[in-house]
């Protein structure tokens, strides 16, 4: 295994600017902390680059992650790398999928969402829903971002978690007779009048603003949540759960 | 308006305790942060004592304070005081509500929920749903953390959000004949199983470990909502809203 002890090491810089959405938009590439994640992305090894493991950290017996180099690097640095307060001390660099085809039934479009933890709790949850792809529009956080990515629990390595430009995957999903449910409070039915089917495709939106309006005209239909007590919203993450379980277990 | 320049002035001191759980749990007393936040604890007059306003902030013209005392303060002072990075610049002092009674029908108890954020959500969850009241159990992060208050925005002076034994509220519940629904993977029912009623309570629990089992054996009915994915699990507070919004649309 190599060992990089200074942190002006070309390669340690490099990994370093991989904390900004720049970098990463650049490059093609990002970095997942942690046991449980690093784990996750070597389930999908051809896009595992190498994994950093800090000096005080132990390679766990188990992991399977066979061909791919292990670089060993100071606690120093491996701070450096951290998102985290308390980091594992272990990192897997790894490509961004290139592949933006997918051929499911069931999507969650994703329009202008800020807040990385509301981001990554709404790819965990549509994982757990069973939905087939994820499209995260362009006006929300990166989904490469370290707390999108902790949120989301390995997630991301589940499913097809895509960017996308969301009015020609509406444009292509209502083309093969995919409904495409928005959520809004005006010129929406309640949600639990959504007709039931297979395939269906729900567009949330920004916490404070919602969808885009441009977006919501081209829907199939839009849907909303009543509120019956005295809030005045729910939280996006929240609401994508309830309407994803309810379009998934209407059936 | 009295003005308070020193951060060494006892009522500053005082105040600032309040961003401490001991103190909020020793005076009966927390902080509420920012204009939104001010404006709810304001719905609720009898239990504000007073306004803290910086310097630098003007107190917003339609703001309903009746004879509630407002201090201006140095800006330093507003800051020391914010738990935020960016503060409005407004607080109120309120007292915890002491009325621990309530008859309701619906109502979400939670059991050693460890995250602000989620407890803050559910909160607000909990009101949007038309829930009565929320219980909150030992083991949890203190309701009137800063961040928790934040998430809620401002659900706490919708509904009666009480310090409670879940134990004894489980008996209590039971006594009135209301099914209290558990959350759990094992000896539990598909949440879509769960009898449709117009009372109801439902218990969540812990991010990490769930519902304290002993806990979960005293229950009504336990339920479970299905995985149909790759992920462990859902998030609390999203799983509190999937089934919050089933058991009040089931009917």
């Amino acid at each position: 295994m190599k060992y990089i002890q200074s942190d002006k090491n070309p390669q340690v810089k490099q990994w370093k600017k991989l904390l900004t959405r720049k970098e990463r938009d650049k490059s093609g590439m990002f970095l997942v902390e942690g046991f449980h994640l690093v784990e996750e992305a070597l389930t999908k090894k051809e896009d595992v680059e190498e994994i950093i493991l800090s000096e005080k950290t132990e390679l766990p017996p188990g992991l399977d992650y066979g061909e791919i180099p292990v670089t060993v690097v100071t606690d120093e640095i491996s701070k450096q790398l951290a998102d985290t307060e308390t980091t594992q001390g272990i990192f897997a660099v790894c490509q961004q999928p290139k592949n933006t085809e997918t051929n499911g039934k069931t999507f969650l479009l994703i329009d202008s969402v800020q807040d990385p933890g509301n981001l990554g709790t709404m790819i965990r949850t549509a994982d757990a829903a069973g939905i087939d792809a994820v499209i995260v529009g362009k006006g929300s956080v990166d989904m490469y971002n370290p707390k999108v990515l902790r949120s989301a629990q390995g997630s991301h390595f589940h499913m097809p978690v895509l960017s996308g430009d969301l009015s020609e995957w509406i444009n292509k999903l209502q083309a093969e007779n995919i409904p495409v449910y928005g959520t809004a409070l005006e010129n929406g039915v309640v949600f639990t009048e959504a007709e039931k089917g297979e395939a269906f495709a729900l567009l949330v939106g920004n916490e404070g603003s919602g969808v885009n309006k441009e977006l919501l005209a081209k829907t199939t239909q839009n849907l909303y949540i009543p509120i019956y007590g005295k809030s005045e919203s729910l939280n996006v993450a929240v609401a994508a759960g309830i309407l994803l379980y309810y379009l998934k277990t209407a059936k």
